[in-house]
């Protein structure tokens, strides 16, 4: 394997930016991430563009258009689309590309407006419903009817409550206050939380990530190539990328995140009591709970414990989703898996003023995206390493 | 560079197929494809599928959708999409991930649903349009018009007559009437050509690609994979992918199959002359002339007098679209560029039946899609050997 390194990183706000469309969100990030370099344009060789397509004004063939804008052009672009996790497919691509050798710099794109409503656009999320419209989407199935089912069994079985799922909302919250780049960068109190409009039990619409637009951009170079730029490179452990396997889902429970955790982990050598941070995919707020225990962060039924002990709080033993995760931050689905690597390059760099994880030095990223009988579609797994 | 070659390839019929959809096209193909190659689901380590997203009923993850029916799954599905060569583009990933390493058997899968007609199909053709509905799309610039000011422009300047153009249809027509998968299987006469509804001067209808539904698949193997499966392997000598530079146009003409083409010639080491036959991304009868000068099949301002000579008719010296081509084979987007080596696999193996090139050696696909300033977006070129 290729010794690879993030070698620049950007990511615009985050929120409903009605006055804003994707070119420009994605130039602004593109910009941010060349300059983060100090690249230039023509240092690019081959670019991945990841886009739900959410946005009815996004045209094909989105990748060219929203690059060449910077001057990135003539080279290989390529639109990946793989629903909420579009954005870390882009990045895995891309470090594919440089472990072909063909390649030394390679750039990965994720852009998504999501805050325009259409009747496209209310189409457009029942094709997101469950996963697929013809499947899932047919039953009225979508994602927080999806993950709510998975809690209550959950919770039936293992020592889980209410007011923990909640716990991660404040948590993630408390973080994005931190996050000038974050949607909601407020507070909520576990009351708040508890007390917000259910949208399915036990799930109230605290308990959900927004809709939201932005982007992300990270560059990625080989070994040789770090040098030209002038940026601490964050250097790529393991990128791995499974899909569903759709069989013996125990409790409904995927396991999609378990998979995708183990090879990565086998890849980079390291284990779960090695990551200082990590981001992850909190499209609800059992969903991290669930992940604790995917990632090997504590042992299975006890993610509820994990929350309530504080543990992946900023300061204390993993904190998890320092950026604030979807649920504050923001989901606007193709960037979320490359602002997921931003937030963990700005901490392993220490560039991540007031939520600073001290020391850190082994980040790791997760992203997750659709559904497909009750099993997640995709998932991907990024470990990078100062 | 890795030695790879297809051991597997297939296609649907191409068509107006009311009666089916994005799955079960997908499935067919893929079905196929794995029967060509005496390969089982679990042989396929990673995949590509192409989608331009053209049918209102395709989910996002429509690798994952379309790939699960036959139990191919768990491993990394990508979907691309690439305007008209979204095909071809997850042909040349497939071929990108073997050439890391990692992988030694990979599947490109394109599919396409176009003949559904809903008010989102019209406006997908509004965002296909000029490539990018905010631009061209804005002026009134669909693909029709853009390749008639092209054509316009070239005919003042070089010896070319409507006549010419009329007659790169009646070959393609000539050609499918021989291929039972075509969308259209009946010979086309200069007169009706030439007498065809006017689309934009001087293309008729008969000058333009029609609306198709369809898929194809292709299986890509490492040289030490390729005794695994019982198919004669055809050789990928070339893969290369490029965007357009949108710039310094002369006479409007894109440059992107040019440079796409120069850099395949040199990395199979092979010259036009080597070609014995191709398959080239005739959307409108004036594409084909212009890409017969782009890829060296003869010199600029020739391209006229190339078809008028008959030359890539089936029989004589370098036959182009023994399929049909998008004209008469049809066109649905993302299926294209993996039925064009489809092809050319069939050919190299001897196995064209009434359509086969006697000797054929060495085949060419060409594939295009979108614009952007007037340049193509996205340019494939693959060479492949038997």
């Amino acid at each position: 394997m290729r010794k690879t390194a993030v070698v620049g990183a950007a990511q615009t706000p985050f929120g409903k930016l009605y006055e804003r469309d994707t070119r420009d969100l994605a130039e602004e990030a593109v910009f941010k991430a060349l300059k983060d370099a100090g690249a230039r344009p023509s240092d690019i060789q081959v670019a991945f563009v990841g886009s739900g397509g959410m946005d009815p004004t996004t045209p094909m063939m989105i990748g060219q258009i929203a690059l060449e804008q910077l001057g990135i052009k003539g080279i290989p672009i390529t639109r990946v689309e793989n629903a909420c996790a579009s954005g870390s497919n882009a990045f895995h691509l891309a470090w594919l590309a440089v472990q072909t050798g063909m390649y030394d710099v390679a750039l990965a794109l994720g852009v998504e407006k999501m805050s325009t409503p259409t009747p496209e656009q209310a189409r457009m999320a029942m094709r997101l419903g469950g996963g697929d419209a013809l499947l899932e989407g047919s039953m009225g199935l979508f994602p927080p009817g999806i993950f709510a089912m998975i809690a209550q069994i959950y919770m039936e079985k293992y020592d889980c409550r209410r007011e923990d799922l909640a716990m991660i909302s404040v948590k993630n919250h408390k973080h994005a206050s931190l996050n000038p780049l974050a949607q909601y960068q407020k507070e909520v109190t576990l009351e708040e939380v508890m007390n917000s409009r259910q949208v399915a039990y036990p799930l109230g619409v605290l308990d959900c990530c927004p809709i939201s637009d932005g982007a992300a951009c990270a560059i990625i170079a080989s070994e040789d190539a770090v040098k030209r730029f002038s940026s601490k490179p964050v250097w790529i452990r393991a990128s791995v990328q499974v899909s569903g396997t759709y069989e013996d889902l125990d409790d409904l429970r995927p396991d999609t995140t378990q998979r995708a955790g183990f090879q990565a982990y086998e890849m980079a050598g390291v284990g779960p009591e090695d990551i200082d941070l990590a981001e992850v995919h909190d499209c609800f707020t059992f969903a991290e709970i669930m992940h604790y225990e995917d990632l090997g962060f504590c042992n299975l039924g006890e993610g509820a414990r994990y929350i309530r002990e504080g543990k992946p709080f900023l300061g204390r033993e993993k904190p998890v989703n320092t950026s604030g995760g979807l649920l504050a931050k923001g989901h606007p689905l193709a960037a979320t898996g490359i602002a997921q690597v931003y937030e963990i390059v700005q901490q392993l760099r220490g560039q991540a003023g007031p939520r600073q994880v001290e020391g850190a030095r082994i980040g790791l990223t997760h992203n997750g995206g659709g559904f497909r009988h009750g099993d997640v579609g995709i998932v991907t797994v990024h470990i990078l390493e100062r």
